[in-house]
């Protein structure tokens, strides 16, 4: 390292959106940097919805950080999880015991999924934030239909496959059309005694409409996308309870072989290091300039900080929020540490917000108008072909989607037995042991 | 199903290269067939290694057994693990209790590693043979050049970036390649506090050459070129013991962070169901129609059969005999129960062996003649690509490959915690908890 020992160092905690912004930010500044992230990789978060869905393999949307990072020498990478944080020796404690002294602190730690006090329920109805979740829950799915076709049992073959998703915002909606289309066109000739085509998806809403953060009208269109392909939408609904093979619902239990999590998220325990007061939904509240209030040097940004808008609204957990926040971070530190130049406030520019639901079916919402159809949906693989780090995932990633598009078919359908064990789907439905005889084909 | 209750019913255990063959030899015979495996996708074993170097994601290599034989509606598809098989009544058990009866009964339940009685060995020197192996020895592999990054202690980074593979065979070359390759370009310049381009890569084998099946100046070949890509070659060295942190090679302990186990396999315990002897290596021995010796209606293929060729020399455990035994079998077994004709003796058709050593360099061994270098390396490639499932997988690997060629870069870097948790690299090499905190990134 040719830095100066004089130099602030920064460590910035997370590599996601809002972290690598940062850093690539502070990429030519010269200043010492180091990044901090329990995964060796940067998770490309909107299109997690399809590796739960066998659309796409877990490292088409995962590039190391240290791969995007290696060109800047100013920036080290760390595979490690913070355990504790002392803002008044500005030190960050890692696992193991190593300690990383700073000058300048950036978290971007991001969200979980908030189940409200229902702990049990993360058990049996996983939310989906991490690459093992997206491979549990498409191992799940996969296995329902699998010990469907075991069954001779009509009852249970139709509570198998059964899959309930709670929580109507665009997670669930896109889980809900892609989980139907899976079934109806992918799995649909592969059975020889069950109807994948049959199969129940359940969309519940606790909420009047879907798509509580978009105009209404997007909210109609999605529920009537998601209908014509045999989506049941419940709308108003609250889910009372969440148990291993089904869900109570307004005083009714619904059998089902999947429950997938998708209300609410709430922000990383980020705040618990600092020892802060938060939001109710554990946001760190910051400044203008996403410096941390009542502390010093210590920046939030992302699903992780609460941060308001000009109007004093908290500005949405998005993906394109962090990722502006990263970048002005990134350059307004480097310019004021550089040069000593002012800090001037973060301003959030609304560039839509959209989503999808299935073949030829998206929806994009800008500030003044809306876009719906075949065209909202070029234009959002052409955005989230765009958003992948890297020349290579982009290629394979269209190239798949392409297959996809001609063939309906899907390319990564593997069950791995670690993430879904037969047991977890009840006693009697386990005809594969979790017991994992290795090195033996049978 | 349109079958008369009649038609002789045949089971298949296993669909890798010998069963899916053999399904395939009866697709139009008209004549219900039911495969059962364990996994829900059938594995193209020869590129594992590329999935445990990070070349390759697994779904690249894995296309479900449904998907295969969807479009035959007389083979039906089953994912369960079979617990026993009563030759007398001819069923076989699955676990969970479901039975399913045969007239005919192919078993092709491949093989798996040999420890030679060390059994313990197991578990610091994971083999090569599911996509779970696969993912452990990646996930390993990559941590251990983080925890080198970590360190300041020297010793401890040298260790850390020791790879020691056991067993000089095609298994053992191609991962000292690959592994050789992977650090030398790939992780080059990700680093900042070690430089990983000096790994240290051990291959350790017993006998006095390399690829003991193959043509002695094939030995030499892979032998000089793993050198030239700066790997140790142990010949004629036994290892006397293997532990989490290192190997004991002739009196002397090497220090190593990861452990590969590529050293001779054993049939799959196949023959426990029935009840038989075996060989040494646990193989069923067959006829020459590839029915199981001194039982009625029971047939074994691949690594799992002994099987003689006309020298009285048994034919090796490679993919092309259980595909070709498979292709046989299937046929075979057809016009047998449809027309009552006879099965004439299988014989082998030596179609070549190969294996690669990396960037420019494989070998093939045909009969009389050898090539290697850079054509050999083309024609490995055109042979593997052939070899994969259908026209997206073939696609997509061969633009990944021609994208490594160019990039020097390798795709699927994931280090996935539940696959190596830090701990088995030593308790003061832990800066990630395996305690899997969902949902938070830091």
């Amino acid at each position: 390292m040719t830095m100066a020992p004089e130099a602030p160092r920064i460590v910035i905690i997370g590599a996601g959106f809002g972290g690598l912004a940062a850093a690539a930010g502070l990429a030519n500044s010269g200043l010492p940097v180091t990044v901090i992230d329990k995964t060796n990789y940067n998770l490309f978060v909107p299109l997690l919805y399809q590796v739960a869905t066998a659309e796409l393999a877990p490292s088409d949307i995962a590039e190391p950080i240290r791969k995007i990072l290696h060109r800047h020498p100013n920036i080290d990478v760390l595979l490690a999880e913070v355990t504790a944080i002392d803002t008044t020796n500005r030190m960050v404690s890692l696992r193991g015991g190593k300690i990383i002294p700073y000058d300048r602190l950036i978290i971007g730690t991001g969200s979980q999924y908030n189940y409200f006090g229902h702990d049990r329920w993360a058990t049996v109805a996983p939310g989906l934030k991490t690459i093992e979740d997206a491979r549990r829950i498409r191992s799940r799915l996969l296995m329902t239909f699998e010990l469907a076709e075991m069954t001779d049992d009509a009852e249970r073959q139709a509570a198998l496959m059964t899959t309930i998703i709670v929580g109507g915002g665009p997670t669930g909606v896109e889980l809900a059309g892609s989980i139907a289309e899976l079934a109806r066109f992918t799995l649909a000739r592969d059975f020889r005694h069950v109807r994948p085509e049959l199969a129940k998806i359940i969309l519940v809403e606790a909420a009047p409409r879907l798509l509580g953060g978009f105009h209404p009208r997007l909210s109609d269109y999605a529920e009537r996308r998601l209908k014509k392909l045999g989506v049941t939408v419940l709308l108003g609904q609250k889910v009372e309870d969440l148990r291993a093979n089904g869900a109570m619902i307004v005083g009714q239990f619904m059998p089902a072989g999947t429950l997938i999590w998708a209300a609410g998220v709430r922000a990383s325990p980020a705040a618990d290091w600092l020892g802060i007061p938060t939001d109710g939904s554990g946001r760190i509240p910051v400044n203008a300039d996403l410096s941390v209030k009542g502390l010093d040097s210590v920046y939030a940004l992302g699903d992780t900080a609460l941060c308001l808008d000009a109007n004093g609204v908290p500005l949405p957990a998005l993906g394109q929020v962090a990722k502006q926040q990263g970048m002005y971070l990134g350059r307004a530190l480097g310019r004021h540490l550089r040069d000593g130049r002012p800090m001037r406030p973060f301003r959030f520019r609304n560039r839509g917000n959209a989503g999808i639901i299935g073949r030829n079916a998206a929806f994009f919402d800008f500030d003044r108008w809306r876009l719906t159809g075949f065209l909202a949906w070029i234009l959002w693989a052409l955005v989230h072909v765009w958003g992948l780090v890297g020349f290579e995932k982009r290629t394979l990633v269209t190239m798949q989607w392409l297959w996809r598009y001609v063939s309906y078919q899907r390319g990564s359908r593997l069950i791995t037995h670690q993430d879904a064990p037969p047991e977890a789907l009840g006693a009697d439905a386990a005809p594969v042991s979790q017991h994992r005889v290795k090195d033996t084909r049978a």
